[in-house]
């Protein structure tokens, strides 16, 4: 297995803890000694692991949280640190995602978390001024 | 000056690339050796130098492209790799960022912006089913 294949792996293990509402897989993928931060589709940024699993096990407990397929994930490694970036598609809609993660102890574990809703697929086109 | 202030000075750099439209200096902020993301909001994911620094020239091209302020930054250091989360204040409203950045030669440039629009500042509340 190489690194990117193993970030990938660590990022299809955030997914399934969230699609099957394992709140305990999720405390365990995300890193224990590195600040973890979250950004969630429409929140203000959250950072330390008090709050980021405070946020997790809401949603974790929401009967209504969405079963989320994770989809065109790439790897891009940076050392010690990767980031996957990734489509989520949920009933509600398609989401952008960012996944950092660090290596923690020989395992690759997610220290942040940032999703948007993906409304539109089209490059903007370039607009001039007609004066 | 702290790594943490050099960190936050450079994310202050690309906030101030974005506001005036420099798109020279839009391109020296951004990593040289890295592979560099970024994340509009509502657009899918892009990677690469000339698929960023392509959405950037069309985005500071464009005489209606919004002013920018940011707030709230805070830098996260893991070694040669930060993470700045912060607000963007715009007319047509606030977003959260995350800016990552990358120690290139003694200079730390951004190699990944993700922004989103904020839609709530408040946690949700956990709701559970009655029955």
């Amino acid at each position: 297995m190489t690194e990117s294949d193993a970030v990938r792996a660590a990022n299809l293990e955030f997914y399934r803890a969230f699609t099957t509402r394992d709140i305990k897989g999720m405390d365990r993928i995300w890193a224990r000694n590195a600040m973890i931060l979250c950004t969630h589709p429409g929140w203000v940024p959250l950072s330390g692991r008090a709050a980021v699993m405070a946020s997790w096990r809401n949603i974790l407990a929401n009967p209504d949280a969405p079963a989320v397929m994770c989809h065109d994930d790439i790897a891009f490694l940076y050392g010690e640190i990767a980031v996957v970036l990734c489509e989520e598609e949920l009933s509600g809609g398609h989401l952008a995602a960012t996944n950092v993660f660090i290596k923690e102890d020989g395992d690759w574990r997610i220290m942040h978390h940032h999703a948007s809703p993906i409304l539109t697929r089209a490059l903007p086109q370039r607009r001039r001024s007609v004066n």
